[in-house]
């Protein structure tokens, strides 16, 4: 029935382990998890019980676009069209009649209670996020039903990955390239950073869409170059209108979304031929980097495998310049829990993870280097989602 | 002291007239709304009493970056980096600390209950939003105090822009009309549509940042052409690696966000030559644009400026084709609820609102045609905030 046969079972069994007789989630990054299907009007509630089919309450318009098996159910509401004003009224109805369909009036309905980070939908320039009304439209629906928030579990839910989704990761990364080799072909100096930060963005989404079928596609790019960079650890780099210079290092951060399906990246280069103390920093974190992918397995803490690449960089006397983990979750979106590769983080890896690999070191007066892939860990180790380019020089 | 003294003297009355002591706000767009400052990290609490300073707790690195005079008090909080594990205990210290000063600890808390739709921040790859944890971090902070759901009152206050924001959102508009010539410039047969709206994009990025003191730009647009374009009215239009033919039109929608404030703006075009037809459904629309134009101004009813546009189109045969409201409020986000310019809307038109005006005539196997740009309230009728172009023909 599902898309993704393996998924569909998971999200059986976590609802039984968890209690839960059915979920509902609005948040596009859990749709696609439940069905496969990312609703590009981000406005959509996939409705999963833990017997029988799934529901998805979808707008008029998008109906078409849901791939055949994705779910049982589709039920629509107006939205957007002069006719249409209030669609939560028809949502409610919907969601009613299909609890009532499911048995499930009075069961625990998980929902999304605790989602702070979200991802951005197709649209990008507008999110769409659950709140009181999504609440209450459910408590409406069912109002004998016990609500439960069930962000911990859809979390855990995502933090493995099935084959079907590995692969689409593969393709996200792979788009995500052009942008890589857009930002190879376009840092030297003369350019200004805004300048070359919006050459990649346009190359994945210019070249991105149609690429093996891909639909939607985004990138969010951050350049920061010259001494700013040694910031670029910061939640908040700020591209400018900075002129680069001969010899400046450039650190690009690059975030893509193919479909629902998320890489996030990041590669430094100097313009020009790098010197002497450039090459020795970007070398500890390649060191760091190897170490990391060579070392790194289920099973391990997450603090065992920062630890790989950190000593890496501790003993090349740059300890206290790796300012951030070595890694973090991701897939349904640019961040997620699990795994994450931190010092404190005791919470062991399993097979299916993805993973960013990331060692940086930051250095003030100097500039920042860092190089990030994404991994998925299998049986034995990890497999690289991101080949590409990893030298430190455009030229 | 505040950045904008005529918004700070209306949050005071709001909260007075809604029997509030103080509000916290944490979605970006909130907090630019209350001091003046767009949080780039996205992650910041701004603490706003009725009576004394304004208060915000921001990412430690960020810091630097609020400008003298937004607020009273700083405090900050690690957090990106490796020794700052959760930022939620320090916050809900913070929060502590400042409402015991304000003398708050049993106050009436306002909050952002109910925004379900958000505008994405600086890296807009990721988007941060309150939900239960916010929640329980605000209670436990004053766990004596009553919180209370101010989005209603948090959206009024928008609603009505200061001579201070009517200045950003002008230059949003001029840096989104950058992205309007780029169009013009790209749109011609045998260009893909991707390839087109990526180079409006880039064009908004990289000329925008730095143009008269941006500092934080991105825009996104989708571009729908040929017969698609027809479908342009639906919430989630596709921009494909479809290639533009000659005589096709192509509809763009283009949202830009310039350090938090923000412009929606649509073209339409046609390749080459438009014929009879295009001139005609295209002449309906800056018919119906003009009327609007001249006739809108305060005190009428959104049900009565949409029908300036409305009675335009449908007395020259196109009834039921112009599918969608006439425009609606935006300026903190893509959009805002008011004011709402529907023909169910019977809400009195404010000065100092700001709306987009856009008639679009939407012809299956034809075409879509639209035309929309932003406009402020005058005491006597409309200013126009986004001058551009308004010509169907690219050649």
């Amino acid at each position: 029935m599902a898309l993704d046969a393996l998924r569909e079972s998971l999200v059986r069994k976590a609802l039984r382990v968890h209690d839960l007789d059915v979920i509902i989630c609005r948040l596009p990054e859990n749709v696609l998890l439940l069905t496969g299907h990312w609703p590009l009007s981000s406005f959509a509630f996939a409705v999963f019980p833990r017997e029988g089919g799934c529901a998805l309450i979808a707008v008029e318009s998008e109906a078409a676009g849901i791939p055949a098996g994705a779910v049982e159910t589709v039920r629509t509401f107006g939205w957007g069209v002069v006719e249409a004003l209030n669609p939560y009224d028809q949502i409610r109805r919907h969601l009613r009649d299909i609890l009532a369909d499911q048995g499930q009036a009075r069961g625990r309905i998980g929902y999304e209670g605790s989602f702070e980070s979200v991802a951005p939908g197709h649209m990008a320039g507008e999110v769409m996020v659950p709140a009181a009304p999504t609440l209450a439209t459910i408590q409406a629906a069912a109002p004998q039903a016990i609500l439960v928030d069930a962000t911990a579990m859809l979390y855990r839910l995502r933090a493995r990955k099935t084959p079907f989704e590995a692969a689409k990761l593969r393709l996200a990364n792979e788009i995500a390239t052009l942008g890589l080799a857009a930002f190879r072909e376009a840092f030297e100096p003369g350019r200004i950073e805004a300048d070359v930060a919006a050459r990649v963005e346009a190359a994945i989404r210019s070249q991105g869409i149609g690429y093996k079928g891909a639909h939607s596609v985004r990138a969010w790019s951050q350049l920061m170059s010259g001494q700013e960079s040694a910031l670029a650890y910061t939640p908040h780099p700020a591209t400018s209108a900075r002129r680069i210079k001969r010899g400046d290092v450039g650190l690009l951060e690059l975030a893509t979304v193919v479909d629902g399906y998320w890489s996030d990246l990041t590669r430094t280069l100097v313009a020009g031929r790098p010197d002497s103390r450039q090459e020795d920093l970007y070398g500890a974190v390649l060191l760091a980097y190897k170490a990391t992918m060579q070392g790194a397995r289920p099973g391990m803490q997450g603090a065992q495998v920062d630890a790989l690449a950190r000593s890496v960089i501790d003993r090349l006397g740059h300890a206290g310049e790796f300012r951030h983990h070595t890694g973090h979750g991701l897939g349904f979106r640019y961040h997620e829990p699990h795994p994450f590769l931190h010092p404190a983080n005791t919470e062991l890896i399993e097979e299916g993870m993805v993973s960013s690999v990331e060692p940086g070191i930051y250095v003030p007066g100097c500039g920042g280097f860092r190089l990030e892939d994404n991994v998925i860990f299998t049986r034995t180790g990890v497999e690289l989602l991101s080949a590409f380019d990893t030298s430190l020089s455009a030229a």
